[in-house]
């Protein structure tokens, strides 16, 4: 690292701030080594994934440094729930710029802190550097999963319903909140909008228990259609989705209540970062006990089916009455 | 991804550029789903090593795009070969501004290919973004060890020898060649080191050679000196070296008879990437036979020994009389 004037050396900083957050993973060496150790369970294999955050791209510059911390780490949490992992432990690469207080960093630790402690993952290593452009944050987390079983985008067959966890569209119009473009929201629904954008949920507690369940899986990151399609492609197959089915937040119904035109963002803003996923209809039962237990809605919003013979649509959407409808530069419309 | 508008799109760009690059890792399927899948070879466990460098901090704008990425991938390999790893696979953090290029990413891209083919590693994973900063390239690596045999940095015992591989100072002495301030070398010399600086040579052949034989190990990035105060730091003993028997490069030794100064920027300025291990003697003949059967200059350079209680001083440099120098502003000098 080369560090920053008004900050204290490197050594200083990860021992004050990093170091206790690999305390209790025995292969992070307290981060007083220069690389970790980490084996996956007996029969598992590591499921491993990395995703990395820009200040200004995919955050705002004065973003509260814990929520930023959060959030870079739950992405990546979220990929390793819906592929049915157990998440163990992450690395992480902070790129400060000159700029950054040690108050800042102080509040990013305890927010990574707050969310090892919330989902059992231990820091194991990693790198900071300073930048002369923006916080730049880089996370590799690792999982746990059956050997063989991770969930796949591929896998879906024709005839298994779609799922999606949680409800949709509420990060994608928080953000629109942010930007000043949802003032006719009142302040508690706004409020829970954005917390929705800030802080994604991830489903570590269904995602390993779909192994078995789900023929195919990923987490809503790109927005609803956008990673329908990629299941889709993957599974070399369509799907048929009803538009009143997709499970939406009290503040999102509001919000559409208003402007109608907000459902383009619900299905395709993204940011959600739920599960969806496929299953053939005999382990309803299954899912929705699944669903119980965890207490996490899991919704059937649709259907795969057999791609039509030279058409290139994958993804149909129907509205109340089963029409189709199409998406254009004006929002949803029928063809 | 939001990617820049003078480049295809990330999909695209992955398909071209990367999905290649992961091709003869089943657990990467070819970069088509979220995450990785990777698992150690029976009886090990996976060393995992993150670094992160940034344009204008870790390398200049306009170096070639190629070198970037193997300078990038060789520091974490290198990492890995001093912990006695096999490297296996690694990912990818890309951040991007707005004025790179198509071919740039193609040149990177190739930077990396051959590399593989070098190291015998393939990208398993990783995610592309936009930045208003500097190109910022965060690896992560993975390679095997065998169960608990991973090179620490403790664990040297006093009577060791300490060791290091190939010359050092080459990079140090590079990269003010770059900066325009050692104008007196001649071109080949120059250009010797410069390469030294772009481009590192992990000890991956040696490295994991080393378990069983070394007590301590950790590569040389921060310096010389500063590393091996890392590892008697770690392993609670100090050390003496003798700064005449330090390899060194012919193009160093030329540059130290013209300014005798440089030996501060020798023994401190780091990026060698070579391994810096401690061993008892007993091993002396066969570190010398794997020297010559892998061709990997191996040089004792000073011992372990305790501490002098109540002294501070880790580190003691001895001169061609054996008398200890000492480090000030001015360089090195007597006490």
């Amino acid at each position: 690292m080369k560090h920053t004037a008004n900050l204290p050396g490197e050594f200083e900083l990860i021992a004050r701030y990093f170091a206790p957050l690999a305390r209790g993973f025995p292969g992070a060496f307290g981060l007083l080594d220069d690389a970790a150790v980490i084996a996956p369970a007996p029969g598992h294999e590591l499921v491993a994934k990395t995703d990395a955050i820009v200040g200004g791209v995919h955050f705002l510059h004065d973003d509260p440094p814990d929520l930023i911390a959060r959030k870079a780490l739950r992405v990546n949490l979220s990929d390793l729930a819906a592929k049915g992992a157990v998440p163990r432990a992450y690395m992480l690469d902070l790129m400060l710029p000159k700029t950054v207080t040690e108050e800042w960093i102080a509040a990013f630790a305890r927010g990574l802190a707050e969310d090892q402690n919330e989902y059992g993952v231990h820091l194991i290593g990693g790198d900071t550097d300073s930048t002369p452009g923006p916080v730049t944050i880089a996370i590799m987390a690792f999982g746990d999963v059956a050997t063989g079983r991770m969930l796949r985008r591929g896998g879906a067959r024709a005839g298994d319903t779609v799922f999606v966890t949680g409800t949709i569209g509420d990060a994608a119009l928080g953000l629109t909140v942010l930007r000043g473009k949802s003032a006719h929201l009142d302040p508690k629904a706004a409020g829970f909008l954005v917390d929705r954008y800030r802080l994604p949920r991830p489903r570590v507690t269904l995602g390993p228990r779909l192994i078995g369940l789900a023929s195919a899986a990923l987490d809503v990151s790109d927005g609803l259609l956008a990673d329908l399609r990629h299941l889709c492609e993957a599974s070399e197959l369509a799907a048929v989705i009803e538009a009143p089915r997709v499970p939406l937040s009290t503040a999102v119904r509001a919000a559409l209540a208003t402007d109608s035109g907000h459902m383009t963002t619900v299905l395709t803003g993204g940011d959600d970062y739920e599960i969806l996923f496929t299953a053939p209809s005999a382990v309803l039962g299954e899912l929705a006990e699944l669903s119980r237990t965890l207490d996490v809605p899991i919704t059937a919003i649709g259907r795969m089916q057999s791609p039509s013979i030279g058409k290139e649509t994958r993804i149909t959407v129907l509205d109340e009455s089963g029409e189709p409808l199409t998406l254009d530069r004006g929002g949803w419309t029928h063809f």
